[in-house]
């Protein structure tokens, strides 16, 4: 890889809040050669794990599993916020820093041994990660792998996701 | 074309509210084959239009938006509700029944005399794909074509688009 996507990637200071750094994918996504080179990547690391769906986190995780369930020939399942999908769902609570949050899959989006690749755009601190392996996982999918863009390895997020194969593009060591 | 992709869409009655018929294609995009074969028909109706930017609108219009711009060697652009872009945006409000609502688009992220192709996953009322329209054309983009997966002809989208091309892939004349 003589290209480095990190210049693609932009930093915008105290977003969502005062004091994060965000890592804004947007600029790579605009860039046709950068989105391409990307996919290309991310679907190099997955391609011979024979998966069946691809589970998406909404709504930036819907954007490379998209285009990566295409690719691998596989089907794409969103994972998303309370209250967002029509049919009958299972869910999955985790902790956020203050309070708690839900994601939702549809009960038949995945089918028992299903091999389920993960993917978001981001690895944080893994708190929605976690939930969505653990939803996967109750609906019968087999986790075969969970896939980032970036991964902010000062967050600790493969820790959480100790129990599941974690890999990623792009990471920082530090904000 | 001999696969009739309707058989894919489920109907899900009383969603989000009673009395709604919800289309909802994530049985289609579980099937690696419907989705492919979605993707491949949105492609042929584009594919010469020499489009450089897809704007996707939040959050369905992401899936097939990023797959479209992929296939087209074009950028991927994000439509996204209030306060979710993290740099300068600008943005178009437009009325819902009761009420108002709000888009925004990353200022840099449509250069002036790109050629835009709109998608969402559903053509309704049209409110939000208007205000796109719109807030394209404010930011300089040449407004090629907006293409749907899903039209409702009865809530008539397309003549609050009449300004626009409007192409999609499954209508219905009735609820």
């Amino acid at each position: 890889m003589n290209i480095d996507l990190k210049q693609f990637i932009r930093d915008v200071p105290d977003f969502p809040k005062k004091g994060i750094v965000f890592k804004d994918i947007t600029t790579l996504l605009k860039n046709p050669d950068a989105l391409k080179l990307t996919l290309n990547i991310l679907y190099d690391k997955v391609k011979d794990m024979k998966i069946d769906k691809v589970v998406g986190i909404e709504a930036r995780g819907f954007i490379f599993g998209a285009m990566l369930a295409e690719k691998l020939n596989a089907g794409f399942v969103p994972a998303r916020k309370p209250g967002k999908l029509p049919a009958a769902v299972t869910k999955q609570s985790y902790e956020l820093e203050y309070g708690t949050d839900t994601i939702e899959i549809h009960k038949d989006a995945i089918s028992k041994g299903d091999r389920v690749l993960l993917h978001d755009d981001l690895l944080a601190t893994g708190g929605t990660a976690k939930a969505a392996c653990e939803l996967i996982e109750k609906l019968g999918g087999n986790l075969v792998q969970t896939l980032f863009i970036i991964e902010l390895d000062f967050l600790n997020g493969r820790e959480k996701l100790k129990n599941y194969k974690v890999d990623s593009l792009i990471n920082y060591s530090s904000e």
